[in-house]
């Protein structure tokens, strides 16, 4: 079940819109307001969200941090080494593996631009959930703390890389190229002197393999090879 | 030796700003820019950076791509299934993983913002990087994409979330606890029937050890008990 993604007063329509885009593009669209600054609809969320319509206008807005938080079992507040709070810490990653095992209605946190979560907020959940960044310079723009979020919950290894298309040529395929080279720079007195011909063509050969040519790589190279040695005769 | 995150034709300098700070965020500094759009220093991008000026001042201008990878041995491209390119596809986390493992200097493509990076880009580095997202909206905003790979360089895991101040009560402070709640529940008439004491007793007990309570928490608690007894007393 999706988390939802909880905004508390946030300021610019523009930051909401570029959280829009960032839940889009993991699959995310259950997006709450509380209280936002200059009310809902704002009109300057749209063009951030770049086509995340959808999210947008399905959000909905709440006057507390309560109301949001009502129908979720697992409540979760985004901060920065939360001082005073004594509440486990996790990370975006477990929080999203937990989120996705345990099968619950999850809500996530993110305070205002400036200040982050009051905390009272902060006290009001369950979990804190700290994003690792670097000491000097912790603070995220909201719609990139989102986006962690949003990106560890789709699972960033969860959808395998398109697999490469690049499939390398049969041994065969290599061998002929292999010879045809040799063949090639036989003719052009490259191997001198004769006693290192067989090393030359070691190094040679691990070359060759070692890039993993495909079969239309393998032809493109013997062209080239039929070229140079045209040249030369 | 932390990769080189290189904008090609990048358009508006509000996203070289926001790319500036998600690379501060996660602890990056080598900017390099390829014929930025609207040239270089860009005064747009110094509000978005949000404090990042030393990523911006830093902040290197290249004629070409070529130019711009001279001295990484690793060279990637950031792409979403790109089909015409031969090359092999990894995640974020993988490209990551390789470049602290082999500690070589790398370089990291990311195309202007509404084309993204041309085939003959592609074809000019060794892999292709492939945000896993959402096939329906995986177009992701410029320093969205940044972030994501600087996220994984600083290595999601690699520094532990801080550690929760949260330390449950030792057992014994626990059993107090119980012994105190049970004790005022007995004068309050609450265990009733009397056959059943035993199993509201483990019940609470169940219940009260669940919660992980510190030893604040069970000074508070007691209190409590001591102020609800004195009630109905």
């Amino acid at each position: 079940m999706e988390p939802a993604i909880i905004l508390v007063r946030p300021q610019l329509g523009m930051n909401i819109g570029m959280v829009a885009r960032a839940m889009a593009n993991f699959g995310l669209s259950d997006l709450r307001l509380v209280a936002p600054r200059d009310g809902w609809p704002n009109p300057d969320a749209g063009p951030p969200a770049a086509g995340a319509d959808h999210v947008l206008d399905g959000a909905r807005t709440f006057g507390t941090v309560h109301e949001a938080l009502a129908d979720c079992s697992l409540t979760f507040a985004t901060a920065f080494r939360p001082r005073d709070v004594m509440k486990p810490v996790i990370s975006p990653r477990q929080a999203m593996q937990d989120i996705r095992t345990q099968g619950l209605k999850a809500g996530i946190l993110f305070g205002p631009e400036r200040s982050g979560l009051l905390t009272a907020d902060l006290i009001s959940v369950q979990t804190i959930i700290t994003i690792p960044a670097s000491p000097d310079f912790a603070s995220l723009n909201l719609a990139q703390a989102v986006l962690v979020l949003a990106y560890e919950w789709f699972g960033a290894e969860a959808v395998p890389p398109v697999s490469p298309a690049r499939e390398p040529a049969p041994h065969g395929e290599l061998q002929g190229l292999l010879g045809h080279l040799f063949a090639a720079l036989d003719q052009a007195g490259y191997f001198h002197p004769p006693h290192r011909t067989a090393a030359t063509q070691r190094t040679l050969a691990g070359i060759m393999s070692a890039a993993r040519f495909t079969s239309d790589e393998v032809r493109t190279l013997r062209g080239v090879i039929r070229a140079l040695a045209r040249t030369r005769g």
